[in-house]
């Protein structure tokens, strides 16, 4: 439970009624109810504000007028909204201690981290303050996790893996797992011992699922800030530029180098050795094939049709080539025939 | 060991020959042997029959004057087939009692439940009858678990989530973990907690490495008998509706809403915040990119082809709006040069 | 530490300096360093061998002249690097022995195996010599994992899977969970218990978070020598041929049938019942829709565009069949006109 002048302090916003008014969860105008706090971050949406039974509404300076209820304004909404839900996250906050069955081994764990049960931490491995490391969690030998850090259930690092502070990584990520690498040999392939490892900035988010490969010989860089979203894979070597963001089911091959503020959709394939220029947004389920030189949203693949229509297409797609010389023929021969219109007339 | 009576009474059929011929597995109509029950759900393999080896078979009443074996005519020997296979299924039946090394604090669970090594139950969640919990599955706080659910070996369920009855849930899956929800600040991205949950219905299944978000303010909803294979990814707030299936590395962004008895391929990209008709069918590695409005098959993508036409192909469709372009005025050009002909004719 | 003279037998090379040179690591010819070894195995980077402060390099006898620094003649550089990368692996010797808290019943384990903390072993499962099972692996009922194999950690095993000797198997891979098989009954879905299980063949490497699963009836069959990235489907009665090697997050459906020594890419989708030529190549997210015939390389898909352009295009492929019908509509009205002009000039 919080006070409206309590919520208003950590936007930065200015209250627009009772200072005292309590609020206790938060919820989406249409469904807000007593004691919720909801928002308003587009135009569209306020005709929502009438009939809106929140006891509280984020809005901008511009749309404070139209509200009837308590309000707290604040430059953007969408952002203070995002701030409030800190509070009502259902997390508890951690409890030092180590539960019984924790097996480690010449491993430094700070008073102040929360191992749960079945974890298992490798021996020269450093666990900071304040750390959250979720039940059967297993860290390899020699990993550093930063202050703050919160490592859930089942999570994997492999050896020598550095995560920085305040990251969050989600149930069965595993962090530093062999890069795929083979020399063909007369007969099949020889495994390239993976001789890197993983280096992770502060303040990143990692998926459940998400899978970061070590480095062949130097490391795989993801920069502070990044986010990734669930069954991202990472490829060994790849870097990550700060701050970008990479949404479910995407996968980046190897050393692939994506610069910073990029947002990247779910399902994307992106090759080995290439860059993407910082700032780029790449949409769902395209396939990066070169490098992206400037910031741009870029595309690849085709829109969803009726199965008997996209069979019809997708057929003719393969001849396509042979189609778009058909018509420069065509274009020829329609000039030459226009030419003698021309000169007939004349 | 069943008695073929005792089969033909599972699955409402009529045995035709030795009721009591013992049947001890199942297997196709080419590889079955002695002891085998097998099936015909298809004209095209009744050639088979003959020199077919299972000791009974499966038939519909219209093919049953065609096969010399001892046989169970049914309505749908496929849906009869896999009715039986549950009799031979690997599972062992549960084993009440919960494993020495269980911590779990302030949980409810069932007498009749049988809970694996390693595994941790959260305060406050309560584990329903005849379930069976997998070694090193890690349940969160206040979760509920319907009777009779089986939930594999290392699967994580994340704080408050619901699962009903008769679930079976694969290994490594993780439920409940955070949607993907930040709100762009100055530097970087502040993230929104998550403060919904999962609730998901009776009889669904739920395949290996599967991810299923929390909802951010209201809760993500997985309908009664929906079937997701391994290695699918849902977003938060996704609403699937009862019965549908999907198959597997298939990704569901934020908010989508799945009607109900819905198939979906393999590799498929539904995007955020669209509805997709009940009854629709979406083909493998589609990009669902708008709403679909009317049930029907969907697809999109293209066809694989050999490189080296695929190459020039695909070149082209860079330019396809030009090359339409020129087309609609070759057209003109055309349409202008044969009525100059109707002319010079007239 | 090594000799130059152990490297070079190792590789089956030539020393061409000092033989007692001590190598301690390996890096790229551009960041290597003193007491690294590097290669050259492209002749574009023979450039760099001489601002390369690497202190041993691998090349080919035909460049051998170009290098200042101590050598190692081989016949193939980036092979010979493979090999040596093991020298330098980050992982330990095992240590045989079993931690305190294993829960093995009626299990048979090797002496000279390590494992570790957390892991459960089923009754009947026969764990080979020298094996290594990581924190929390899951392993069930009668498994048999060959000589030397070693499965990292949160691996789960289900009932009855095999594994052969020297094979590496990734954290939260999931081997023999339930292939999806289901017939439709008059209300949703009848499960189709999988009978099945899992074989694997020898010197196989499994990535993280992949998935394999049970057969129905028979087994899914892993060849030999068979390398798999992370966060791969391999659904039930699939069959992998010796040495294909398949990149991260490609989904193999069904009862597939892949040939050997292919190499598959990222992001692919293979569907159901379908045989993939030994040899094939295919490339990063391709649909692989039907059989492949004859070795070569294949694709589908579209190539990465500015959103804008793209935009345009996609929205005439959907009438892509039209367009090509117009196309042949104007042939044929041209062939006229031509005709017709030549008629007028005879």
């Amino acid at each position: 439970m919080y006070s409206l002048s309590q919520i208003a302090e950590l936007v930065d916003g200015e209250v627009q009624g009772d200072k005292d008014t309590p609020i206790n969860s938060m919820a989406p105008l249409d469904c807000a109810g007593e004691g919720a706090i909801s928002f308003c971050a587009q135009r569209k949406f306020l005709s929502q504000l009438k009939s809106c039974q929140a006891t509280a509404v984020l809005v901008k300076q511009a749309d404070a007028h139209l509200v009837s209820q308590t309000a707290i304004v604040v430059a953007d909404p969408y952002l203070a909204f995002a701030q409030i839900s800190q509070l009502f996250d259902w997390r508890k906050a951690i409890k030092s201690g180590i539960a019984d069955n924790v097996f480690h081994n010449q491993a430094t764990v700070s008073k102040s981290a929360q191992v749960c049960s079945g974890v298992s931490i490798g021996e020269g491995s450093i666990i900071g303050e304040n750390c959250y490391l979720g039940a059967n969690t297993v860290i390899g030998n020699n990993c550093i996790i930063g202050e703050g850090t919160r490592l859930e259930a089942n999570v994997t690092l492999y050896d020598g893996v550095k995560i920085g502070e305040r990251c969050l990584v989600h149930a069965s990520a595993v962090i530093g797992a062999d890069g795929f690498g083979f020399a063909k040999k007369s007969l099949g392939w020889q495994k390239i011992h993976q001789l890197g490892s993983v280096v992770i900035g502060n303040d990143v988010e990692i998926g459940a699922g998400t899978t970061i490969d070590r480095g062949a010989l130097s490391d795989t860089i993801i920069g502070n800030g990044v986010k990734l979203d669930n069954q991202v894979q990472i490829a060994h070597n790849v870097k990550l530029g700060d701050y970008t963001a990479i949404a479910g089911c995407t996968a980046v091959a190897g050393s692939a180098k994506i610069g910073e503020n990029c947002t990247i959709a779910g399902l994307v394939g992106i090759t080995g050795h290439l860059e993407v220029a910082a700032g780029s947004h790449i949409t769902a389920m395209s396939l990066v094939s070169h490098s992206i030189k400037e910031a741009g949203v870029y595309s690849s693949g085709s829109a969803i049709d009726k199965h008997q229509n996209w069979k019809k297409n997708v057929v003719r797609f393969k001849s396509l080539d042979a189609l778009a010389k058909r018509v420069k023929k065509l274009d020829n021969a329609v000039e030459v025939l226009l030419s003698k219109e021309d000169k007939s007339k004349a």
